[in-house]
This record gives structure tokens, C-alpha cells and sequence, in this order.
């Protein structure tokens, strides 16, 4: 090959496959999730699992290696360099573990997973520690192995594969100072809004003109259905490939906030995917940052845009639109609807404000879970202090709303939990910089003018993908490294002014 | 590994992985046809050639054709060794054409078939041509590497693809019998319909009536939604995997027989996909035995029984339930309906009578055409005058509904059309067969009890796979080799008494 970079551009070349092959993968697994009628399941797995083994060894191949160190010394440009560094980091990642460790690891989280299923309508935590001890016990092995690899804390190793460069020195800094002021926040917030008049929507309210009013959102939200979708799964999530993205949502007849802000939710990812750079797709640089970074997409449109005094006025009409009007469809109720705060046990129901409280609770178990200054069997006591001391609840006894409400744990998904409060964290600070470029954001936010969120959004986001490390990222965007007093800002005034 | 059959087993390994990855290429497929929005097109395109060349490096590592020739010597029971055998059809396949030749075959299809798109509604036969005549040279290349491989005639070999074992010797045979009685039959019922009077329905039809009305149709004829779906494409087809079968239909809300028979003849498609060897499942002897066989399957439930006055006087009821009684829906008229003959240019809408007409015609130019004995410039010429001698229509310079109307000759597959009416005789000798197994046969289906048909079709068809050759399958299952007879008798009896 004629070029001064050939093991560069070999590295390239596999990674191309390797993105094409992950395709079939994506679109498997959303139509698992999507369309698979039951009995299909056991074949599907299996398919999934020889992919994903074949997956493995190619990125496992032992040339590899040498490849990655070669092109270390050829002429590279910045983005390249980049490129580099992250097939370095996904190779790392799928070199790291020994074979026999990842197949025990996939067969107990496996096993554990599929239990949790039942033991959590049983309220089951005893059944439970039967299974999670060996989970427990083999994450924890992995960590070891992560951290001798890559010379980071234990935790910090496991939390480095959502969240690279994330340590929980900068967590326990962030969640410290949020931990500070959350509490005292959330009861302000519940005795301003029990002074409050709120109007519940009456329902029935039709899937079909749900489904219409959440396609309308999404278009002015600007996603691109000539390369994307919107359909039903019991978990919404976003999937799919950049080229064809696949969102999710559920419908109830009685409620259909719900759906919609959780539409809008998955628009935020659903953008961040469909304006990643097409001219490096394939390539390990243009993927997402990471799970946090991506949650700050979701929540930039679900809360900071979705909850946003301007938006709830051009949402109030379409509602009125989809469903009759209504006296709980005014802006200014739609609004309170919105912004309900009510602590709760269940983090996936919770609200803007409340729902950094389960985050915190749950990083502050499963860090010293992880590190093995804590046992499995701590866990409930951990539990009902914590949500005591946070959110002034009672979950003694109550376990399948407690420990067992999260699918992360019985998966071995530990230190992914902090990345919804970091995509809090780094969406405020998003929108704190757009205010500083757009003295009259919101004013224009009011008139239905969303093109400076988006382009900042693009600019500053998007089209970066992963050229930059996070916080060489974050500060590029906003002008400085994460800074959670940008989400007590948005939410003191929001709830409290 | 402790086995006195260690390269059978090695293979069955192999195969088995093969099926696995193919499951993720099937429902890919599948959702290319059903759900991908437009600007996912290039992407997907990217992932499946990607991943068919990964198959195609499996399918001709060389230690394969070391193994099969040591398996031929282990002890392998009968299944075994008839599995064997489609392993190495499955081998011999994938093996016969150079790389360069697939490539440039897959190129040249794929420009004309894009052209043909285009080409077609512009009526642009000279603009075709030019296309077309590289793709036919290149499939002969094609027809006569397999030929010198498998010791059959060019023609031949490019059918052996999808019907194994079929040679035109045959065809011709059964072809010419029935060219001898067909422009007559049709004649004749035409006469009979005409006296007939024939009331027609009266729309719209709503879309979510008819997707009812189907969808209760297929679970009458047993097909499985636990393991698999109906869905909307443009061009109807059968999917998926045996364990997770995707159907597709389209709707009009102007009429809905096509979309209800479509649909019936989709699910018996289905019903074979569903019913084959669970446990040799993964393995080349549990697939579907030739596309004549798979289409003898959809035509048993479209045609057979779809246009069985018994079964119509069933279906009668659930019409008239769906959109409200109309004279048009009484079981003599429904039934007129269904079985009324209309000799038309377009093959895809023809009628059970005339659709044979248009196979002899197709078969009668492809053939010569590979063998080299006509060219791409004497198709036209050919085509008018075997719609006038078959069908009494005139096609002259409307190429558009005349050569230009199929994929199959764009798209390079040559040898495919012979099957289509293979089935149709095969379903005939299927019912035929049914009636002396089960005497009261007609007067069952008329009570709506369809079991002894499910019954001799999963017995002798479905659960057979590819345990015998096509041959053998169809002796064992009616006591006889193909004999076009009883599609004569078959339609006859039906149109004629």
C-alpha cells in the first residue's frame, strides 16, 4: 500500500468489519426488544452469543497487538491520533480478561438475571444472595484484573468501561457536594409545590393519538425518521445504528406523560446518534464519549429543553391537540405536571430532582461492594438507612422496591449507576454555556426556536464523538471540568423561584 | 473427543455455528424488507456483504473438504449420513465459482436489477439490455463452471441451486404435458365462467379489519405466533428463522382478497418453516427440501385449500364479520371470487389457471438463453409470440408488462421460474395422495377440520426436511414420482365439473 501509515490504515480496516458486523448485532437486538415473539428467544441467543464470541476474536487476534504498537510511530494527524487512542482503549478492554473469567461471568450474571426476574415480584432477597454472591464474587475478580491492567482503583477499573476516565475520587467529590444540599432541596421543592393547585389530565388518552403527538415531538425535536424509527418495547431504550436509529417507548391509556417525556428522552440519544461525524463512522473515534455524556443528551432534552417553562408552552396546544382540551392541559399546569417532585421508591418513576438521591444511595453500596469493604448481606440495612437519611422513605422488608428494583446489578453492571447523575450534572453545565452563547436562549426556547440548543449541541457534542477525552470534551464545550453547581443552579431556580 | 465419528462431529460444530450466524442475516433481512427507513439502505447493504463474506471464508476453509472426505468413512446412521450429504451439496456450492466470478456476478446483478428498477415503469427495454447482456454472460461463465463440477448441463446446474436434482430433461417432460392441455383448459373455463354471474365486493375495506381478518385466518391454519409475526412489506414474502418465522403482507384498502389468499399463502411457507426437525435444527439435513417443495407448501394452503369451496364456506362467515354482511360475501360468490380466471399479462397476479402459462413461457426462453442457443436480443420476439399461443394476449413493444415485469432475470436467477409450478403439480399430488389417505377428506375440510391435511403435510413434508433427496421425498409421501396429472385432474375438477 502506498502510504506512510499502513499499520494505521490495516487497523482502520478491521475496525470498518468490525463496525459492520456490530450492525447485525444492533438490529437483533432492538428487534429482541421490540418485535421477538417468545418462543424465538432461545434461538436468538444463541445467535447472539456465537456473534459476540466472534466479535471477540477478532478483536483478540494477536496481530493486533503488534499493529497498535507500530502505528503508535507512524505520521498520524490529530484525529487519527485520536482514533488511535481509542482502538487502543476498545482493544484493551476486550484483551483484559481472561476467556474463562468472561464466560463464567456471562453464565452467572446470566443465571442471576433470569432469576431476579421472579425473586423480584416475590420479594425474593434471599433467593436473590444465592445467585448474586457468585456475581458479587466474579465482578469482583474482574475488577482486580481491570485495575492490575490499567493501574486504577477497583471500582474505578469496572467504572472505566462506561465511563473512561471517571474515578471515584471525582464522584465522591461531586455526589459530596451534591449529598450537601440535595436533601434540604427536595423538601423546599415538596412545601413549595404542596401549595400549589395541580389539575390531573383525564384520560383515557388513545395509544394512536399518543403515538401521533410522540411522532410530532420527535420531528421538532428534528430527528430524522428518513433514518430512524419510533416503536414499542417494554424497557424503552435507543438502539439501532447511527445510519438507522431505533427508539422505543410504551403506551398506557390512563397516563401519557409518561410515554412522551420518555419519548423525548430517547429523542436526546436518538440526535446524539443520528449527527455522530459520517465521515469516521466505523471507526472507534467516532463512537459516543461515553454513558454519561450520552445520558447528558437525553437529559438535555427530557429535563433541561423538556421541562422548560418556553417548551411546556408550544407542548400545552399539541396535547390539547392529540387529546380535547383539557383545563390540566394550560401551559402553566402542563407545566407543574412536568415538574412534580415526589420522593419515591422506585428510581426509574423518580423525578428531576429526587433521582439523583437513588443514584448516590446506590454508588455509595456498590463502591465499597466492589472494593470489599462491604458484603453482599449489608446491602438491605445500607438500603433502608440511606433512603431514610435521603428521601425520608421506608423500605424495610419492602425489597423488591428496594435492592431489587435495578436489572444492573443482578447483569454484574457495576459502576454504570453514577453515569445518570453525571449526565445530569454535565446537562446543566450545557445549558449554563448555551446561555453564555445565547444571552436570549430562553426567550427564543419560548418562541419554539430550539436551532441554538441543537447547534451547540452539535457543535459542541455530536460531531465530537470521542476526539477528545471527556474532560478534554467538557472543557472544550463549557469552559470548564464537570461542575455540579451548574445542576443545583437549574434546579434552584427552576423548583424554588 | 471420545467418538469414532470425530470429523462428522467437527462438521456438525461447524454448520451449527453457521446457522447461528445466519439467524442475525435472516431477521437483518427481514427488517430490511419490513421496518428500515430509507437512509438506513447503505449501512445495512455494508453489514450484509460483510457478513456474506464472512460466511463465504467459513463455508471454503480448506480443512472442510478434508473432513467430509473423512466423514464419508465414519460409521454415520441414516440421518447422519443423509446430512452428509446436504453438508457437502451446502460445500460444493459455495466452493464451485472462483471469488472473482461471484464478485463480478454480484456487481453486474446489482447495477442491472438497481436499472431495472427504473427501467421497468419507463417501458426502457434498449437501456435494459445493455445491462442485462453482461449479466447473462456472466451467469453462463457461471452455468458452465457448475456444469463441468457437477457433470449437468448449464441450464441444469444454475437450477440445481434451488431445486436439487430437477433437470430440464424433466421439466421438459412434465412441462410439455402439460403445454399439450393447458391453453385448452384455460379456454374452456373461461367459456364456463362467463355464463357465471359474479357479484363484486364493495370497499373500503379498513386496514385493521383486514389485519384482523388475516391474522384469525393464519391462527385457523395453525401457523404459531408464539414463534413468529405478520407484518407489512411491499413485495410479500416469508422470513426469518424456523424458530422465530416473520411473515409479511401487504394492504389496499380498495380490495382484500389479495392481501387475504397472499397471506394464506404466506402462512403455509410458514407452517413448513415451523414444523421442521426441531432437533436436527442448525444442521444442512433440517432445512426445507427445494423452493418446489417449500412452494408446494404455500400453494396447498392458498390454492388447494384456499379455493376449496369447503374451506371458502368457512372463510364466508369471518369476511362478513370483518366488514359487514355483503351479497358479494355468500360462499358461491366468495368462491367465484377466488377461482375466477383471467388470462393478464402481469405473472405475480395471475390466476391458479393461467399462472402455469406463464412459467412454460419464462422456462421456454431462460433455458436456450443459457445454453446459448438464443441471445438478449431475441427474447422480445419470442416473448409476444408465446403470450399470444399461450394466453391469446398481445405484448408487443409493451416490454414493461412483458420481459421487463420479473426481478429474477436482472437479479441473475436463472433457473428459478421452473419451481413455481414444480409446486404447483406437487401441491396437486400432495391432495391427491391426502384423499386416499384420508377418504372423506373434502367433506372434513368442509367442517372446517383441516387436521388430516396437517397432519400428512407434517408427516410426510415438513418433519422429512432434507432427509431424502427431492425424489425420494416425493415417493415416500405419494407413492409416485412427479406426474403433472393430478394438477390437470386437480383443475379440471375444480374449474370444470
Amino acid at each position: 500500500m502506498d502510504t506512510s501509515t499502513p499499520s494505521y490504515d490495516t487497523l482502520t480496516q478491521t475496525f470498518s468489519r468490525l463496525y459492520r458486523l456490530q450492525h447485525l448485532q444492533s438490529i437483533a437486538s432492538w428487534d429482541q426488544a421490540a418485535n421477538m415473539p417468545p418462543r424465538g428467544n432461545e434461538a436468538r441467543a444463541a445467535a447472539m452469543a456465537e456473534m459476540g464470541a466472534l466479535l471477540h476474536r477478532m478483536r483478540t487476534e494477536p496481530q493486533l497487538a503488534q499493529q497498535l504498537e507500530r502505528a503508535e510511530s507512524e505520521p498520524l494527524s490529530e484525529p487519527q491520533r485520536a482514533n488511535l487512542r481509542e482502538m487502543r482503549r476498545e482493544w484493551r478492554q476486550s484483551n483484559a480478561l481472561p476467556e474463562s473469567l468472561v464466560q463464567r461471568s456471562y453464565m452467572a450474571t446470566a443465571r442471576c438475571e433470569h432469576a431476579w426476574r421472579t425473586q423480584r415480584p416475590a420479594n425474593d432477597w434471599k433467593g436473590f444472595l444465592g445467585n448474586f454472591r457468585e456475581v458479587l464474587a466474579i465482578e469482583r475478580e474482574a475488577a482486580e484484573a481491570l485495575s492490575q491492567q490499567a493501574g486504577l482503583a477497583r471500582y474505578d477499573a469496572l467504572m472505566d468501561r462506561f465511563e473512561p476516565g471517571m474515578t471515584s475520587k471525582t464522584v465522591d467529590a461531586v455526589f459530596g457536594d451534591l449529598r450537601s444540599w440535595l436533601p434540604g432541596l427536595i423538601r423546599r421543592v415538596i412545601d413549595k409545590q404542596a401549595r400549589e393547585t395541580l389539575l390531573q389530565p383525564k384520560g383515557p388518552f388513545s395509544i394512536q393519538a399518543q403515538r401521533e403527538l410522540c411522532e410530532r415531538v420527535i420531528r421538532l425535536l428534528g430527528f430524522d425518521f428518513e433514518a430512524g424509527r419510533l416503536d414499542v418495547s417494554t424497557h424503552p431504550f435507543c438502539g439501532g445504528v447511527p445510519e438507522d436509529v431505533r427508539m422505543t417507548t410504551r403506551f398506557r391509556e390512563d397516563e401519557f406523560l409518561g410515554s412522551l417525556m420518555g419519548t423525548i428522552h430517547e429523542t436526546g440519544h436518538g440526535r446524539y446518534e443520528q449527527n455522530r461525524p459520517r465521515e469516521l463512522l466505523g471507526q472507534p473515534v467516532s463512537e459516543s464519549r461515553s454513558m454519561a455524556i450520552h445520558e447528558s443528551q437525553s437529559l438535555s432534552f427530557e429535563m433541561q429543553l423538556g421541562g422548560h417553562p418556553g417548551f411546556v408552552a408550544q407542548l400545552a396546544p399539541l396535547v390539547a391537540q392529540a387529546f380535547g382540551t383539557q383545563p390540566a392541559f394550560e401551559p402553566q399546569n402542563l407545566h407543574r405536571l412536568i415538574t412534580r417532585v415526589n420522593p419515591g421508591l422506585i428510581r426509574v418513576e423518580a423525578d428531576e430532582v429526587t433521582y439523583a438521591a437513588h443514584i448516590i444511595l446506590r454508588y455509595e453500596i456498590e463502591r465499597p461492594l466492589i472494593e470489599g469493604e462491604i458484603e453482599a448481606d449489608d446491602i438491605p440495612a445500607l438500603w433502608d438507612a440511606k433512603v431514610a437519611e435521603l428521601l425520608q422513605l421506608d423500605t424495610r422488608g419492602n425489597f423488591k422496591d428496594g435492592p431489587l428494583q435495578d436489572v444492573h446489578w443482578p447483569s454484574g453492571m457495576f459502576g454504570y449507576f453514577p453515569c445518570y447523575s453525571l449526565g445530569a450534572m454535565y446537562a446543566a453545565q450545557w445549558f449554563a454555556a448555551m446561555r453564555r452563547a445565547t444571552p436570549d436562549l430562553d426567550a427564543r426556547i419560548a418562541r419554539g426556536d430550539f436551532t441554538p440548543m441543537f447547534d451547540w449541541l452539535r457543535a459542541n457534542v455530536w460531531t465530537q464523538a470521542s476526539l477528545w477525552t471527556t474532560d478534554e470534551l467538557v472543557r472544550r464545550a463549557s469552559g470548564e471540568a464537570l461542575n455540579p453547581a451548574h445542576l443545583r443552579a437549574h434546579l434552584e431556580t427552576r423548583y424554588l423561584s
